[in-house]
């Protein structure tokens, strides 16, 4: 589904993006500082609003069906430095400042820290 | 959906992955030699195979709902470097070395040329 471009409280603008069938739009996250890549997860509109409102990456879970502020328990919250949409305006790339440990629950700094061995 | 791990042609072993109810699997593509993002799209069981087998990134279209050798036709193909999977196993990040001008159809270097502007 389309959404039409549209101002959020505080003067940002969301600019036209498609949600998929469920209302999601992926984000990448990465650290602004050294452009590692740090966790993918699911925004809705809502989410996406709150994250430009609050300045800080809020997202959906899909798991757990609910509105889901990153770090809220952890204390780990990711900082928004930069919002990029790419040519499809189907994806979000969020560059952030990680605060504590890293992004990922496992206490890994990204949660790509599993690599599959090319023979 | 659970695929469990196996062998591909070649020696490589995919692991245990989660593809999505429509069977991909998002795949966020990386220049392996300064950490820029450059695109995101969908691998379903098939290309991500394939991927591992040719050395270069195979993507499903979704909106095409072909098999697409990223590249083919503009001979803009990624070579891949290193692939990573996260915590969950439902995201891959692929490192690659990108072949050409760019990712993008549009003829930018990244397909997340566009910027959100926060107030």
């Amino acid at each position: 589904m389309v959404e039409y471009a549209y101002f959020v409280k505080g003067g940002a603008m969301i600019p036209e993006l498609k949600y998929d069938t469920n209302g999601l739009i992926p984000a990448i996250i990465q650290d602004v500082n050294n452009n590692e890549v740090l966790m993918m997860a699911y925004m809705n509109k809502a989410s996406l609003e709150k994250t430009l409102e609050a300045g800080k990456t809020c997202f959906w879970s899909r798991s757990r069906q609910k509105f889901w502020i990153k770090g809220e328990t952890s204390g780990n919250i990711q900082l928004v430095k930069e919002i990029l949409y790419d040519c499809d305006a189907d994806t979000l790339l969020i560059k952030v400042q990680q605060v504590g440990a890293g992004a990922c629950h496992t206490g890994n700094r990204t949660c790509f820290y599993r690599k599959i061995e090319v023979a």
